[in-house]
């Protein structure tokens, strides 16, 4: 059972003493975070670890499931897609599903708590059909930075009732929207199997039973088959090094079923790996297990993000946690956890004589590589781990409802 | 949006009087339902129209769903199955993985309510995680009769903490279980697209867009591909029944994408077919539309249900409902609903000439099939609707939560 005192070996006692004084504020509170999904997917691990951290520190904290169709999450999909700059027609029937699956549910879900939570778009609506009687915060995970103007601007009229909106970056931030905007970085947990500690025997067993050659270092890009991750330039950036330092590729890839542009992807980086294939210098590897990405992660003597856009690109902040030197582009939340020739090397995304350049680099100059990752690692343990969000949850929480309350105070007051 | 008057064009007014004065003494209750899935099968079918028409009559209801792994369901798709009489290997690894989920899942899951009402066994271990304050009812809807025995018994240590468990059908009462049992028959909602009234042309629009020709008359099978189905007998039926009377045979199955054995049968039916299936006499439907199902259900001269098991077996509801006739198998809880001779028939289900005997019958007396249908129609309509359903819940809470205040009454008595 995950509770705050199982990080007490990996952040400093002062880090949990912090979220426990936080805590105090908020005890007897009853939270409620309200989501579209309990499994897949990044929000869905922050919520787990978040939702039995913030138990386990004294706060009431529910975790609620919207019930949706497929049909509404079809929908919801290109809500997500178009809020990301994507193409998208937005019809009345887009509309009229999703206010009738947010109407519905809101029917049998009675939200008497002192702080709602909202997650993402598919349930931002729900707002609409409650009476509003205390604080709404609409937390954002996905990349704002170019929405649907006509979707965002439907959206808006559900964000502008919400009390706070919480976003991933500072560069989604919207001066248009007349609400209180505040920025949340995501974190990983340090304690799931994707994370945790790993011996070097258990690591090895692991890479060697997906059939990876452990006899030549190993470059890993791990990541989905898609286009804005740019796997193809990665296979070109793998030929360039090749050409300098004998070593392999590993394209760690996960599988969504219901994604049939992942399939058409993964022939294109078949052919492109046309020759290397066979002989193991690049290989594929389904990612669908937590301690075979672990364990790949720690292996890799490098890993590579060449990702063209990217949201925070949490993949990288698990490498950096494992003291693995991190190559990647200057896109997203990148930059962020990569400082140039610090905590790994920063590139343009389309510089692939850079990224060539770095990854030999660090292939021939092991104390280098050595110096990137500790400093990496230390990097996320002082920012991107899951205390670390639920200090700044609790911060959020203090300052809302401890407002809430001095205005009542200040009501009882003028009564009086 | 569901509501209890929507039902007054469907059955009688005092129907719903007595349902709305049943809650008169539930006004002010709060009651939660906890379940494994909102989507896909009749369990979850059942509660979302209950949970809203609690709602609608003045019951504060919630729905709650167990966030369980993948793995996590896997093994309860095995406790399922074990209880319906397979076999299963009950492991320590499997006991564990059960508490876990259900420990966790208690942890952010804060139950105040009136009344708890756990549905099937994924979530029955939650009530081992909380303290107990408010009456349990465990509502199992799963076929009881001859359950495995160890897996029974150690689900029994969590059953007989319940106040009430409620089972499908009388047979799957067990005298060895301390425990109040009830028995609550299943029911459909009438205003679904699956059961709703569709005109003949809409109807004939979907039969023929479905690639079923309207020339000759069709005997409609609706069920999963499943052996104890048996597909493959009502193929033999079938071809009896075509000796005499020109007709076609509609299977019309679901297809769970995740059920490796169907795909085998479905071969099995195909060969078992083969001759009959390239003219379509033998046509396989599959059955992922509800509308659709309503059409062929309508369109259908007769419906049979060859079932070697079953049960309730909601599909013969379904058929009733719509006024056609049926010849189902005397297994399960289909007694209940096909009384032989008057609103069906009703045959042992090896009985292939008997079968096929009654399938001619009716399609060469149309008199005949039109009054079992009349019959089977007002037989659901007073028997197996939803409102019915909604008003036994009704009485049961009204039972155990008045009982409950008095006790709680005498005990103010007692202290006075």
């Amino acid at each position: 059972m995950l509770t705050l005192e199982s990080f007490r070996k990996t952040v400093h006692d002062h880090v949990l003493a912090d979220i426990y004084a936080r805590a105090r504020g908020l005890y007897g509170r009853h939270i409620v975070h309200v989501n579209a999904t309990y499994q897949g997917g990044g929000v869905a691990e922050i919520l787990y670890s978040l939702v039995l951290l913030m138990n386990d520190v004294g706060i009431d904290t529910g975790w609620r499931i919207l019930h949706g169709s497929q049909e509404f999450f079809e929908t919801t999909k290109g809500f997500h897609n178009a809020l990301q700059g994507r193409k998208f027609n937005l019809s009345k029937e887009h509309k009229r599903l999703y206010m009738q699956v947010n109407e519905n549910y809101a029917k049998f879900t009675h939200l008497d708590h002192d702080c709602i939570i909202v997650h993402d778009p598919q349930p931002l609506g729900l707002i609409a059909f409650y009476k509003k009687r205390q604080p709404w915060i609409w937390r954002c995970h996905i990349d704002l930075t170019s929405p649907h103007e006509e979707l965002w601007d439907w959206l808006k009229g559900f964000m502008i009732k919400y009390d706070r909106v919480v976003v991933s970056n500072e560069k989604y931030v919207k001066a248009q929207l007349p609400v209180n905007q505040k920025v949340i970085f995501p974190a990983i947990n340090p304690l799931t199997p994707k994370n945790r500690e790993m011996v070097s025997k258990t690591m090895l067993r692991i890479i060697k039973k997906a059939g990876i050659p452990t006899d030549k270092p190993v470059i890993t890009q791990v990541s989905r088959l898609d286009p804005w991750k740019d796997p193809e330039g990665v296979i070109d950036v793998f030929r360039l090094v090749r050409e300098k330092v004998d070593c392999r590729l590993v394209l760690c890839y996960n599988v969504a079923t219901d994604d049939p542009e992942a399939l058409t992807m993964y022939h294109k980086v078949m052919k492109k790996a046309s020759g290397l294939t066979k002989n193991h210098d690049v290989l594929l590897v389904v990612g669908n297990n937590e301690m075979l990405v672990n364990a790949i992660q720690r292996f890799s003597a490098v890993v590579i993000q060449k990702s063209i856009r990217e949201g925070f690109c949490l993949a990288v902040t698990e490498a950096l946690w494992k003291g693995t030197p991190v190559v990647a582009s200057n896109v997203g939340g990148i930059p962020l956890q990569v400082e140039d020739d610090k905590t790994g090397f920063l590139l343009e995304p389309d510089d692939n004589k850079g990224f060539a350049d770095r990854l030999v680099y660090l292939l021939k100059h092991q104390r280098e590589a050595d110096r990137l990752g500790r400093n990496g690692k230390e990097h996320v343990r002082r920012n991107f781990l899951i205390t670390r969000l639920l200090s700044d949850y609790l911060d959020m929480l203090n300052e809302i409802l401890t407002r809430r309350s001095r205005t009542a105070q200040e009501h009882c007051d003028t009564k009086s």
